[in-house]
């Protein structure tokens, strides 16, 4: 459904060329300063569009309709809401009864047996407009504790960003941090639309300053829960935790990460060992397919069954990532916080402070 | 926390070297016939030990203690037994103190302030006698619809199955789809145990027969439900779906499933659109990393922050592989089942049927 | 939390004088016909103010934002926002320190550290409005299926409805079931009125065309979510269901209810057995204390702990009978719908339809 | 379902003749001492039987199966098993196809399409064993923070205990707070059971010592969840916080209770304000009907709808007073631990400690 966490609980609603998208956000802790600033500087990492071009636009204005009295939490729910204003159903009217390849318009039709076609609908990515409203409600519980999550293109189209500046990520619009390996992504990206065609890439998200004990076993493990978080992304096809898939061919004593009284000696763990993180950096990864909508012909049937063939006008990015990137610290926000409340209520008795 | 799943709802406790571990499963539709021997084909699966070795031997004889009349389920809930009976806590005196790298023991720790040692209380692999046991309980209910989950051996100690023989795969203890492969396998395995050390694996899990629209849009997607539900097993480092990793270095042209009026050509989604399923097979991939139970020297801590050499006594296999097999099996089942029953309660109403 | 239900779920948000109140509701099957007019019946009668009086006055149009299209619900998340309009908050000024006696003004600022006072903030009675915007939704849902749900006011002020002709309480602002008895409502209303005062009363509740089977013993019985939906409603002290507590002192042999092959011969059980539904009438009352917001004046104390007298202004109706008659409708047929889906869960199986 | 609580969460399991009942415990704080004997105490009280009486005899010695080592909890799941011994099937055999009045067996069978006829199956109030070993544990839990519960029989056959002294209640096996009345109930309780008939009666549960702030609005305030909790007990047809009931005859100016810097004036409330606690005693009343199980011939209709007369054989009180007294004190300790676990979380940020 469209909750997300246990204390810390969001539900987005919205479509794409509905009126509105919008996220309440309930158990946020009181006495938190809060502003529509706070939120519309994450949600100004998601808008559509890359320098020069001239897609959908979307002042993404945020109002916070609930929730907060005289610039603090109050413990309430935070209702946010952002208004859809540049909404072109046009290009959507030939699309209505036919559906879209590697896009959701078979699947929603066949379990609900009714779709909004219009942008996709639900399951378009302005639905994330909710979910980094709530992740920066989250960073600002966060920013109290000293955690931070950030995230970066380790790899798009193919082209692999070898060096990890994290200073540089800052810097460019692909928060690629090897400069070397960000203007061959460039340039593929311009080639694959001059195609017609679009591309995939990973994305890796960092969350330092956790403290030890997040997370409860056996299976609201936090690897767990953020595998869930990640998964839920649209595009996102696999999620891996510290060594990930490369775990499957390395020793047991190579993946072991050593203690010493100064700490652990390495991090294939990721930070999260038996589901419970350790105090180290957490690490995760997640794959992102290439987008579905490309301006190739394709074949596809409609409502009827009948065989089509289409072309996808319409306005589109040729990669998913960077729009995906605010869209995974969000949702790692999201769990973080969740969890830390979860551990808090754990604390304090008498017996274990 | 300990209990999975929504409707179809299990609680797994226990610890290793403690008397009993157990499930109760909440939810399971009525009148579906059940008995121990149901239950204890699939315990059987996951019991530890390869042919012709003498690790520890467990009966694992399971009993029903509620919820089942007449060999009939009543709709109340099930509550499953299995004794620990070959329990031999002495090796873990000497580690009673000490953290183990590679487990959860000093993150177990550092979240409750106290752990029970033995056998890794309830981190071990133990825990998973209640998933397999609520698996095969699921299993009950997806056989009477026509839904079937297999999973197998696609790589281990970094050799691939190259060809995937599904038949072959249930001649061999190492859910093995390739006779080449196995041969390679078996092989590498009796040398890192020779060497005191392990290997991890990669296991790929498909689903035949799901009817389309299962998941639950956005956050209770498909996926995301299957992701965590794999992620919550210990020793899992990545998940995937379809094509998984390989898809960012796709081409959406390549990636996109066209569809035919006889179905879909190609199933790069793996069986999941939107979060929903679409009626072709569901295929799931899994990172499984090393055993971290070595009997090589490593370097530690103990609870007061001293330096430590240990030695892993005790019994271990060198991979969790093919054990974690039906432990994957069992997870699948629980999300499919779950998400069937939450399908059905939308269906039915005057209006979609 | 603010979110109810397991299937059907909704989530409600806003405070009295925030800039506006809503609800979102998750779970809603598709294909339901769903229009703003369907919901605003429901708010037009939990109204502020009856005939003649002038308090505060809010037009209570509801637009619905998402999880409709071409007048179908999507089964997408259904968010519905009525605007505050008529909001005066100047009365509250010099209550911004001070707790009101009887209402949750002190333990709000216990539990959260600060409240937002303008109108009680989140503990207005404003804040039904997303209820009954959602019961709404909730009765189209019913509708189909032939459930039926209603309220009417028993006893108000100490006048107790002794004739009880349910056509009648159609006609008259107070739903009142005996002419008589609403003779003699009105005037001790207009007597409190006048001395500053303000009294309860007794709403009865009733369910018809409930199909046998619906509750999930043993916590979630329908006669425990029941209790714990309008138990949440602010005002309400006790709940009771069937004979309730003049069942305290009836013998078995009176009070068990014989069963005939025509059915049940009387329905002291309230149309409940063993929390699940016996497809009876379902029959709940409810006790509704006297407002809190008097004219008279009280003694209180400060944010400070200081004493203070207090004289209660702004506009305020002397008893909360009826303006809470739709809420408990509209929180009853949320549990129905939400039982309704899952006992849907459970039946069509292969082997039980 | 069978499990109940957000934080602090139980489940329960087990039928009055299978083989044994228990529950699991799931997030409960660790470092908590418990011992069987902790429990055991509080099982003794539940136990079926009144001196000098012989009905069924069961030891209910209960095993801690998981989640204590050395004593203390480890925060993992407490698995607690009671197994039923004296279970005498015989007399159920001939009740095997005939619904008994007042009971959930004709409600049971129409929703499951099954049941376990043997001593009322699941909804036998054996099932409570699980509840009332929960709220030991609970009860531990609150000891810490200096929170008790205790209940007494406020009326019991249309005998009403007018003079409250709390320290008779513990003197005598009804818990009957008044000397006088305590006579009465004894001596009705003879006469209804040689008229073969029974009697219910109103329990009244008290909490001290609970911090302000508990519960959590709009719909988990802490009277709501209060209400499902105690409603979700068999034989409960009616739930009252402070003066319930009686509160719909008050004036506002007599309901509200004031203000001083001493505190509350008086306890209209029951120690709850808009659904929070507010630090005074809370008070709580619940009807309890007559035992349906009676000896005097009723009508009723078998499985096929055929009109039968029975007459109730086996062991049965004639009233569910006292035995119900430890059950509702167990489930008040369950969502006090709950909402108190609930409360931590909230706590302890940077910005409200």
């Amino acid at each position: 459904m469209n909750s997300f966490g246990k204390l810390f609980r969001i539900t987005t609603w919205g479509e794409s060329h509905g009126p509105a998208v919008g996220v309440v956000i309930d158990g946020c802790p009181s006495q938190i300063p809060l502003s529509e600033s706070d939120i519309e500087r994450e949600l100004e990492r998601r808008k559509p569009g890359r320098p020069g071009t001239s897609p959908r636009k979307e002042p993404d204005k945020v109002q916070i309709l609930s929730g907060v009295y005289k610039g603090l939490t109050t413990g309430t729910p935070i209702s946010l809401i952002v208004w859809n204003q540049d909404v072109d159903s046009t290009p959507y009217h030939e699309l209505e009864d036919v559906f879209r390849p590697g896009h959701a318009d078979w699947s929603y039709f066949h379990k609900y047996g009714i779709r909004d076609p219009r942008g996709g609908g639900r399951s378009s990515a302005r639905e994330t407009v909710g979910r980094v409203a709530a992740g920066a409600v989250a960073k600002k519980v966060l920013d109290q504790e000293g955690i931070g999550v950030f995230a970066f293109t380790l790899e798009l189209g193919g082209i692999r960003s070898e060096e990890i500046d994290l200073e540089f990520t800052k810097t460019n619009w692909l928060y690629c941090p090897d400069p070397k390996a960000l203007f061959e992504m460039e340039k593929r990206l311009i080639e694959v639309e001059e195609e017609g065609d679009s591309v995939g890439g990973i994305v890796e998200i960092r969350a330092f300053g956790c403290p030890p004990g997040l997370g409860e076993p056996v299976f609201d493990k936090l690897d767990a829960d953020l595998a869930k978080a990640l998964m839920s992304i649209g595009a996102i096809k696999g999620v891996e935790v510290g060594s990930g898939f490369s775990s499957a061919r390395m020793l047991g004593s190579e993946h072991n990460d050593p203690l010493t009284p100064q700490g652990f000696l390495s991090n294939n763990a990721g930070g999260i060992l038996g589901g419970i993180s350790t105090g180290q950096e957490i690490i995760l990864r997640v794959a992102v397919k290439p987008i579905p909508s490309i301006s190739k012909p394709q074949i596809t049937v409609d409502v009827k069954g009948n065989p089509r063939q289409i072309f996808i006008k319409g306005r589109h990015d040729p990669c998913a990532i960077p729009r995906i990137i605010p869209v995974c610290e969000a949702m790692v926000r999201l769990v973080l916080v969740d969890h830390l409340l979860r551990q808090r209520a754990l604390r304090g008795t008498s017996s274990f402070k």
